[in-house]
């Protein structure tokens, strides 16, 4: 048997998808990104993973024989046991068996996992909440996703990952949300229900900065946009940014109250560009609801592996799954 | 060593209190029950704990040297490393250490948790959700508990016990809680919330049969009138029961779609005194919120031990963090 020693995370994202050889001191040896072209169906993107994987290794100058193991992380419900990607919303793929494929190709033993879970477990191996006991994480981008691990293990559902605080309800009769439901978090919080808001706001003239910058189009108000008109004082943009970010603590608060975690992480595209702010929202929004018990149990903390969580998460789950075989 | 056999569970209520000896095949070979007369002081309270247990031990014909252990459920948060009851809110107690006092009495090992958690872990065990990979429970009465069992362990929290559902917020604005918030569960489907809506319905003349029998004090309307006046044909009652019921399915559903629970037990005094009205709407009301991954993979399901859970469960969690000592 080949000395085996390195390990492959892999992000396979909703745009992008990327691949990074690990030595044993976690540091990036090899790695390789491409765009994920969602919706030419599974096969054709399992090839794209492939090759992305197979460029990495090679850039690492390492072969697939010195591979102890894969971790890839998934935009979608994952059967972890199996190794199964369960139709992906987000790729437009039918189920599909990721750890069979992979590991036919690679000879080396595969861990699938959700990406958000990926994210969280990076965070509790290296990041802002190393060892705690009870980890929620909460990624604010486009949508809301979260994660957890609990005592060292991600948290599992029934049948595939869980913590869907993206849709936990935050406003009786609030605003229907993509999954069909109305009032939940996602409705009121995500980027894109930030960006319907402030696109208002723009054309009622609180504003003008981002009318200026972006128009009224929300497929152009991301996150950088929105950071750069809170910070020019568009007082519209603040004011839903906040409200958003006060419902975000509300969410938290109903899962501190059921789980009592210690550490609570946020992170994703709209808190990183607008950390401070998100930070303190968030922070005293979920410590009010909160109960007394809790209150002072938990810390609100800021991610710290940013883009990185994903890859090294999925890495780093391999090992912790798959490194004592 | 004498031959230790036998298992003692002992349920430490606000009004009541109960120990059970259990044999080697759990059947109740002694028992004792004594009101708790809360407010009288930790101390006191824990004299009349002890007596308690020896009047069951008597009882069982046996004598402590033959205990395998103790487990004691108790209302309010515990830290169950230390076996330390924390200011129980229900007994008016300060703080004290349950487990050193009963070890140094009876002379074996004591495990300490929380009354609900005891419950939760006795329908795991024996009741309506055996071998469950994860177990929410939900105990509607004066107030709502819940409890969760994940992979055969009871969840915990930072500091003490967990999964405070009545705490979840279901209602935006909605009335004022015990815990200061606005809009909990058990702000508007506890007993105490549902008899005052009750109440109100009796005065307006929606609840003849209600009124006639208990009139509009609150602390007359306990569930068993609330459920005779459903079979007379209370509308006003019905409704304001179906309306908690579908509150309790949102906050469930809330916590299905972050934790996805194999299985959801309904119990307490409220839903044993109308069971098929509360498993019927509670039912619907998760289902149709819960998203759908998790839909079809969780059943809400009625306790299947009622009263008899909390002293059971304590003295089964006994066995299981005891047992191999």
């Amino acid at each position: 048997m080949a000395d085996r020693k390195y390990w492959l995370g892999f992000d396979l994202g909703g745009t992008k998808m990327l691949a990074q050889v690990y030595d044993e001191k976690w540091k990036i040896i090899g790695r390789e990104r491409k765009r994920t072209k969602p919706g030419s169906g599974a096969d054709n993107g399992l090839d794209r993973v492939v090759e992305t994987t197979q460029k990495a290794i090679e850039e690492a100058g390492i072969t697939c024989s010195e591979l102890r193991g894969i971790g890839i992380g998934c935009p979608g419900p994952v059967d972890m046991d199996k190794g199964i990607l369960l139709q992906p919303p987000n790729l437009g793929w039918d189920t599909v068996n990721v750890k069979e494929r992979l590991e036919k190709t690679f000879t080396c033993p595969v861990a699938v996992l959700n990406d958000v879970d990926a994210g969280t477990y990076a965070e509790y191996r290296q990041g802002a909440a190393v060892d705690a006991r009870c980890v929620l994480a909460v990624f604010c981008g486009t949508g809301i996703g979260g994660g957890c691990v609990y005592q060292g293990e991600i948290l599992r559902g029934a049948g595939s990952s869980c913590v869907e605080i993206g849709h936990v309800q935050v406003m009786s009769n609030g605003p229907r949300c993509g999954c069909g439901q109305r009032g939940c978090l996602e409705s009121v919080a995500s980027r894109l229900a930030i960006a319907s808001q402030c696109a208002r706001a723009a054309y009622h003239g609180d504003a003008p900065y981002l009318l200026e910058k972006t128009g009224t189009d929300l497929a152009n108000i991301r996150s950088g946009a929105l950071a750069s008109a809170v910070k020019e004082g568009d007082k519209g943009v603040k004011d839903v940014i906040r409200e958003a970010a006060r419902y975000i603590g509300i969410a938290i608060a109903g899962v501190v109250n059921v789980m009592s975690p210690d550490v609570v992480i946020l992170g994703g595209g709209m808190v990183e560009a607008m950390p401070d702010l998100f930070l303190d929202r968030v922070s005293a929004s979920a410590t009010k609801r909160a109960m007394p018990a809790f209150r002072d149990k938990f810390k609100v903390r800021l991610s710290k592996l940013g883009d990185e969580a994903g890859v090294l998460g999925a890495a780093l789950w391999a090992e912790h799954v798959l490194g004592v075989q």
